[in-house]
């Protein structure tokens, strides 16, 4: 009977070697789901529609019941406000699966949205508040021949003041949820609070015999060149078996292998690994990659098992900025700034990056290519970090994994944001929960850089402060369970600077050029210039008739987001006629406000670079966004259409460009102009010498040197200032005119920007396509 | 047999309620010690001395080996210097004490500092590194009938370069030990690291049947109107044991009781209290305080233990400053400062306090005597607050005992101060266990206000971060163990402020009315004003020869501390001769020196007092010494001797006073003379109108009348300004005038200012000895 046994087993195993192709992930047995919605928890639907999973119970009723559609055109969006209130259940039949004594059925789901109960065969037997923590349920002893599995998702829960359009109020439904805020409305997202299965959900069949949690840890001595490493292995019915583990280096090489056999259930191997390949992030070497593997056998030596996991070596440290302590040089002392300084394996970097926000309204439907193809625009643009704003999800896996292939920087927010989220127990416990899975999840990867509590927290519109318990709770998991990751309270700290978010401000009466360079912050974690959208985007969701002017209560507003719509934001209409005069066209209208948000924001990224050593971090708010804008910082438009403010960003990141610093935009007929300019470097290589001129470009095709620099080179990291220029503005006729910085032997640094004449009469005149693709070689 | 057995527990029990009038206290066996010293752990001392205990290793030898004493006179300190690297051994010889067999033998101590090994008869049974963390070690298992006891106290903990006088290099030695940092000296205290048993130590018989915890906490509702209490007990064979529970009022009234029986060895009580009488800090109410009694008695209902602790219900919460979304108004924005305002039982305070750093450089000779006396001179300078400077020891159990019952908060830091505190394990398993303990220990005080990780840390001179690991595990400790007990990294944190230490800033050419009124922080949690020490206090440990003139190399300078003796601290020499003129005697340099000290303090209170309500807290350093010092910030001297700064700050902390806020301290002859006047109040009462007056006082009674005006009274916590005054300078003979305000009726509220008559010519003076005890009243 024993051997007949371990024959059924062997077959089994042999099955399963053949039909599991990928060792690393389970065979996943897809249900095939419906869904229906009710009024109170333990009624029946009315009907039952076809469900997509992953997705959202909105778009499930949206098909079924013939909304209008696309969802995100025009007002679309309003016709899932009555959702909120209701319940939602899911309901999946399925045979029993066929599986051996050995094994078990398992009901697996990297996510339910948001509070919900799971009943199978009318037998509740698990109840959870939280869509982050994972879902692995046994079921093996519930199960019938024939099953029904019901999962019913409870109501949006809200906090405080009922929603209103057109005000704030709705900031605070989200302050006792581990819930993207952002679901609730923001000021480019409406309010559509989703909901539903948004990962990937599965039943599957495992041998009890499994090693359940690889825990990877690893030290590397002060230069680096030794890694002390730690793999935890835990697990069930380990007992006697045998198991195999390889290191292998990124070219597949196996650096270290051990063959052991599991006395408990648990099992920690340590070995030392000489000169590992580090990771870095981009711009500063090559994001080098191990893979860790775990081969499982049973007590005979067959397969059961095999678990591949990625190993990224590095130390990532958040420290002092250079010149901290002349901040407060004074007594009264106050402390000095936060540490904003991120250092990657001992060298300190300058982080260029972006304020990443979902990539869909819903989360559900953001699948592995989307997340590819605007990281691969990430590193593009020379970005080496994302900053995962407190406000969104904390993304898919795959979304990690990418970034660990990219080399880029992580920093990673907890699901808070503009909030003064509660004291109360009730929600502490959710957020440990849901923390504890991320922070267990998400540590593994060599592209986490920093923990953070959530998004300005610290700010009066939010109203936390230090001693707020969510984010101490936050603060000791951390510590805890990753002490080597650093962890902030949130964005802005001390010494750290967000905003603006205007091209123009009216109440200062300076535009960005003006403010930026009289700023000194140890970090931009936030800025913005908004941008109309690009016209085909536009064209998408409004209707044709409403398309110009742009006009409140129509598309326009409504894709502002909540609250949103006002004279400065995010058209910023006031700012383009003092500009520009009236404004003639829609296609006038997003050359206009496009050109300024590519000239502020590639001025704000260059002017950050130039207030190196004591600045060490530029990040634009914001990356793309979940559903077409109609005006917005966001520098990509959904769903994944780079406005031309995102290819002046990419040539402002540059890791060596020559750059110039203006005192202002917009410059009176004949004035006396003047500017700085600078060759930038943030790598660790030298940059050599060269010849280096500045051009004024005007008047179609007229041109006036400014200056002849002979730039005697620059150390790796060294930014090197070089003449101010000071000289009398010929007449110009256009209401446009450039300057270029050209550098003789090595083109690729160079950089044009264009600035504003505002004479009397001067004529106008929209800069040409190649301006708008980032080309630095045009005529005005 | 049985029956015998409970007759001799019976009478072991008569016997001890008769021994023990006390029962809340052990009775202690105390041993008589001896002690050497010697080179290696392993190597028998040359010689045994006497040992006091507690006490200190240094003042058994200095007694023993005809030291030169007292210890602080003239530069006696550096005697012990040798002492740093050498092994201590105490040593004990006690017979079996009779215990019967449900009985066992503890060695109990409160504190052995710092490193040591504690032996039993030539068996190793213990080692520890702290000095926090109480010893209770049971010895029954190792005794034999005649027994030797001996603690082997390691050499001081260094770490980085070794010690020199009169450079700063002394800091780094303490950053990687949980000792008072100020021991290796500071710039008022000299190198000096004690070591020893500093606390109470003994040996004790203990039932085995016993009560070890009872940990109590509350919740307070909203309005605190009710107390949700839970008293959790553990212990040791406690099953089937009887106990009785009673919680009494202020007044000794009962007004809770329960009988049970344990069932384990822990047990939870859970009740309510309606409407508990709240504990109030000096100056907003009573420090009411209840009795928590448990009563063990074993199965037959003898009576085997009781204990008692106190309960003081209140709901201490750090909130924003008033105005603090106004420090930042402009993008790019920062964060909003630190919330450094208390709240207590639902009310704003005013913080007014001071610095305490322990009262003896050998905190083994401190008594609960010494405590009480200056607590309740804390008290009576109107103090409702003390910070408890990381620099040095967290105090022993009758400090907290004795705040408790006096109403002074408490900020208590943690033993970290000035440095770059270690990351490496070993130092934060210490760290963690001594944190451990404390916490356990104080936060049952209702006197608890504040926890904080140390002191300075986040400045340059230390050069912590956020993001070092020793206050990240010091903040997840506290919020572990008490989440209602608010937690800061350090002061000063952004938003607050330490120093100036001056009078007069020869860098910014400010006196400290000058900067103290251009200042705008949250909180003052650090200023001083340096004045020389009582002339009989100098007298006590200058010799006579070298009194005056102060010189280098002398005890003058010795008695500043470690790298003190600098042109402008602490006698301010330069300072002094600017205003005064040349000094002429000691008599001279005291009363000028103490005079500045009045005044400088005095307008800092006063000053942080008017910038409410932004402004929420002010601690001057420091409240007293160590030891004599030649010249300090402190306003008490070593041992207990109030210098006339005490006495003026004891008049700008009173609850409701008149106060005036002067521009700068020295005019010029018949120069345009202003001033603002004030009526503070910080209580929660109302204050009357009246009349009030401002006059001038100057060459022997001559008065000028600089206003009269008609208060119109001022509301609960409501500071009002009344009048400026702008007026020409009469011609004045003396160095010095007054400036005092009157209220008619209520001539407590009266404060008199001394001023400076910078005119060419001016004679001399100094204020009368009324002045100096703070008198309102008096003649120039």
């Amino acid at each position: 009977m024993e051997q007949m046994k371990d024959i059924i087993k062997f077959i089994a195993i042999i099955v399963m070697l053949f039909s599991f192709p990928c060792y690393g992930k389970e065979k996943a047995m897809i249900l095939d789901w419906q869904i229906g919605y009710h009024k109170d928890e333990h009624s029946e639907p009315h009907k039952w529609m076809a469900a997509t999973v992953p997705g959202a119970v909105q778009l499930d009723v949206m098909k079924a019941e013939n909304y209008k559609q696309p969802y995100w055109y025009d007002n679309n969006v309003q016709q899932f406000d009555w959702m909120e209130d209701y319940y939602f259940t899911y309901k999946a039949f399925f045979k029993k699966p066929s599986f051996s004594p050995d094994q078990r059925v398992f009901f697996f789901s990297k996510g339910i949205d948001y509070s919900f109960k799971i009943i199978l065969n009318d037998i509740p037997i698990k109840e959870q508040e939280g869509m982050f923590s994972y879902v692995d349920l046994d079921l093996t002893d519930y199960l019938k021949e024939e099953n029904e599995l019901r999962i019913i998702v409870f109501p949006v829960p809200k906090t405080g003041v009922s929603y209103q359009r057109k005000t704030e109020s709705y900031r605070q439904n989200a302050r006792e949820s581990v819930k993207p805020a952002v679901s609730y409305g923001w000021d480019w997202h409406p309010r559509l609070v989703t909901r539903g299965i948004w990962d990937e959900t599965y039943l599957v069949v495992r041998n009890v015999s499994r090693v359940t949690d690889s825990d990877i840890s690893y030290k590397l001595n002060e230069d680096l060149s030794i890694a002390d490493i730690s793999i935890d292995l835990k697990g069930s019915c380990l007992e006697g078996k045998k198991f195999e583990y390889f290191l292998k280096d990124p070219t597949g090489e196996i650096v270290f292998h051990h063959k052991g056999r599991f006395s408990t259930d648990s099992q920690r191997l340590q070995f030392t690994l000489m000169h590992p390949l580090l990771w870095w992030p981009v711009g500063y070497g090559e994001p080098h990659l191990y893979l860790s593997e775990i081969h499982l056998m049973d007590s005979s030596g067959n397969f059961i098992q095999k678990d591949v996991d990625r190993i990224g070596f590095r130390q990532i440290k958040l420290v002092k900025n250079e010149g901290a302590e002349m901040v407060n040089v004074n007594f009264p002392k106050t402390r000095d700034p936060f540490p904003a300084q991120l250092e990657i394996n001992n060298r300190r970097i300058f982080a260029k990056g972006t304020n990443w926000v979902h990539p869909e309204i819903f989360v559900g439907l953001i699948t592995p290519e989307r997340y590819n193809e605007q990281i691969l625009l990430a590193k593009r643009a020379n970005f080496n970090i994302l900053r995962v704003w407190g406000g969104g999800i904390v993304n898919k896996e795959s979304f990690f994994d990418l970034c660990d292939e990219n080399g880029i920087l992580i920093w990673q927010e907890f699901p808070l944001a503009c909030n003064n989220y509660s004291n109360d127990e009730k929600y502490l416990k959710v957020l440990e929960q849901e923390a504890t899975s991320i922070i267990k999840r998400v540590k593994k990867h060599a592209c986490l850089a920093i923990w953070c509590g959530g998004n300005e927290l610290f700010n009066s519109w939010s109203g936390m402060t230090d001693q707020s318990l969510a984010l101490r709770l936050l603060n000791s998991l951390c510590f805890r369970l990753d002490p080597s990751t650093p962890f902030m309270y949130t964005s802005p700290l001390y010494g750290m600077g967000h905003g603006h978010y205007l091209f123009y401000d009216k109440n200062t009466r300076e535009d960005v050029f003006q403010w930026m360079s009289m700023s000194n912050f140890s970090a931009y974690s936030e800025f913005g210039v908004p941008g109309v959208s690009n016209l085909s985007v536009l064209k998408s969701f409004i209707p044709s008739d409403q398309l110009f002017p742009p006009r409140e209560d129509t598309a326009w507003e409504f894709h502002h987001g909540l609250y949103a719509w006002q004279e400065d934001s995010w058209l910023e209409l006031p700012t383009l006629e003092y500009y520009f005069g009236e404004i003639g066209s829609l296609e006038e209208l997003v050359s206009y406000s496009q050109l300024l948000q590519c000239e502020g924001v590639k001025f704000i990224y260059e002017e950050a670079r130039r207030q190196r050593p004591y600045c060490s971090m530029a990040l634009n708010w914001c990356f793309q966004e979940p559903w077409p804008t109609a005006a917005n910082n966001s520098l990509i438009n959904w769903p994944n259409d780079p406005k031309p403010a995102y290819y002046h960003v990419a040539n402002a990141c540059r890791p060596i460009l020559a750059s110039i610093r203006f005192p202002k935009f917009q410059w009176e007929k004949e004035e006396e102009f003047s500017c700085d300019v600078f060759m930038l470097n943030d790598t660790y290589s030298k940059v050599e010498p060269a010849r280096v001129s500045v051009v004024l470009i005007y008047d179609k095709g007229k041109e006036l040197n400014l200056l002849d620099w002979d730039f005697n080179g620059a150390n790796g990291f060294q930014n090197v200032k070089g003449p101010s220029i000071k000289i009398k503005l010929p007449k110009i006729e256009s209401q446009l005119f450039a300057v270029k910085i050209r550098v003789v032997g090595k083109e690729e640094y160079n950089s044009t920007y264009i600035l504003l004449n505002k004479s009397d009469n001067a004529s106008k005149i929209i800069p040409p396509k190649s301006y708008f693709k980032g080309e630095t070689d045009f005529q005005l």
